[in-house]
């Protein structure tokens, strides 16, 4: 069974996600799960792909770049600023700060993500990030955006699928702007994607019509939000959820009832070599997997390789 | 091809759909559609089943009753008034009323709707209306509501499901009272059905936690909001909309597209020996249905039964 994930080294965690996939698989075990309620749930940023930097911020930068070269007045504010003088650590701060609790930048940081595409039609969105990931690159990695998905973590979704299991993506980032490449990267359709959203309002043209973004947040798909989210779009708890963060903690527990099994995987940055290695934003959520013993991916030790 | 819609009458709609079908699963033709984007969405209120009564309705009805007997000074207000006193016609005109443009009586009924469940889990409330579908019935058909859906259209999902088709309900009805019932009755699953829900905020629990329901509107899914949910969920357009009201509007406009063909279907209540005949609250529907060729289902003439 556990032939599939080629990219794991064998040891406690790679054995913990077999063992667990078998007790839920095994028909008439005690932990046995129908494949109906075999929902998987996992955090984009971070867990599927990197998040130094967070990849749809390089798509916000672009759009950023582009409004102050048309209105100069917007030169001196943040986050327009930033983007123009290419100042990556204010944006750094500004994550690392919310993710410790501290929500001082991101009002300007919300103005700015709220008003880069108020007015497009989701379908014109749609095409910016299709034509954005055609080509953008990670700066560090050098390897392009759409081949910073982790290796494992794929094998991981396809070792699921053929169990049975159904894999949703439940991220802090655009819904819209993931939708666009989760296909191509997890093989994750595009309603299985969920995630943050800028309000869209119907505009009624004949017997047609289309959406239109609007500057004004619907959902910031983050932190409780996450499980109120899972609720709302599948309307089951997910057996499995994946994160590796702060803003997972709710989702995490949200797995966990006494009626049945539930893995909890935190995936930890400690890979300097081959991608990063922090645990800022993340320390709540690592105290809490040592307390109640969820399962800790180290991206050091538990995985062969990290980019396909 | 045609054989599987043995409860509709050979006529013009039956020949709209299998044509329409025909044209956009046949492969190589110019309006082929691939069968990720054969998405087909359905109101469920008077397009799938009965709404005359609203089903919701009673299953609130019973709570209603519930808090007046254990808080007497609601006896005296709306909507806890018309519940003792069994006054459907204060409902049923607040629901015509709203569906012709005057909201007066909503803010009465909204919060009568929002409090009615407000403190108790999803979990609970999921099984509080398994319960009341066990043995809740139609006051004038003497059938239960689980046995209300349109024998056709459960049919007509077949039918498409059959032909690559992915169906999802889109109802202004509860996303969560729909859900317990939608498997057996349409064989639609959970996580297919949207519709107007409250706000569910997670409540942590040392390692797990649950979601309760609160005494505030998440959203009301009707008219222009059905296309935004549609697009929220399933981030496409649907090639084939069912509605019956002037609340589904926006949702069949939404469908149409210069780029591939669509089928708009309209449910024309006219069959008062097998169901009801009314056109209040669709009489805006219907002219536009006229002026853009949208298919009217006639269940008089269109239907050979209407339930199964």
């Amino acid at each position: 069974m556990s032939a599939q994930l080629d990219s794991w080294n064998d040891g406690a965690v790679k054995r913990a996600i077999v063992d667990f996939v078998t007790r839920v698989t095994t028909p008439n075990a005690p932990a046995f799960v129908p494949p109906a309620d075999r929902i998987a749930v996992f955090d984009n940023d971070g867990t599927l792909w990197c998040e130094q930097p967070v990849i749809q911020l390089a798509h916000v930068l672009q759009r950023w770049e582009e409004m102050a070269t048309q209105n100069p007045a917007l030169r001196d504010q943040q986050p327009w600023k930033a983007a123009v003088d290419k100042d990556m650590t204010w944006f750094r701060t500004a994550i690392t700060k919310h993710y410790g609790g501290d929500e001082s930048d991101m009002p300007a940081l919300a103005k700015g993500v709220l008003s880069a595409f108020a007015g497009l039609t989701t379908d014109e969105f749609a095409k910016r990030v299709a034509a954005f990931f055609k080509t953008a690159a990670h700066p560090k990695l050098k390897r392009l955006f759409r081949d910073c998905g982790y290796a494992p973590m794929v094998e991981l979704l396809r070792f699921l699928e053929a169990h049975g299991f159904t894999n949703y993506i439940v991220s802090g980032g655009g819904r819209d702007f993931i939708r666009q490449i989760a296909g191509e990267i997890y093989g994750i359709p595009q309603e299985r994607v969920i995630g943050s959203s800028t309000s869209i309002a119907f505009r009624e043209q004949g017997d047609g019509g289309d959406l239109l973004m609007q500057a004004k947040l619907d959902v910031f798909d983050d932190k409780a939000v996450k499980p109120a989210r899972i609720w709302s779009r599948i309307g089951k708890r997910p057996i499995l959820a994946a994160g590796n963060s702060n803003g997972d903690i709710p989702m995490l527990q949200f797995a966990n009832t006494p009626a049945r099994p539930a893995l909890r995987l935190l995936v930890l940055h400690d890979d300097a070599a081959r991608e990063f290695d922090y645990v800022s934003g993340a320390e709540k959520s690592l105290a809490l997997a040592k307390q109640y013993g969820w399962t800790v991916v180290s991206m050091k030790d538990d995985w062969t390789t990290v980019f396909a």
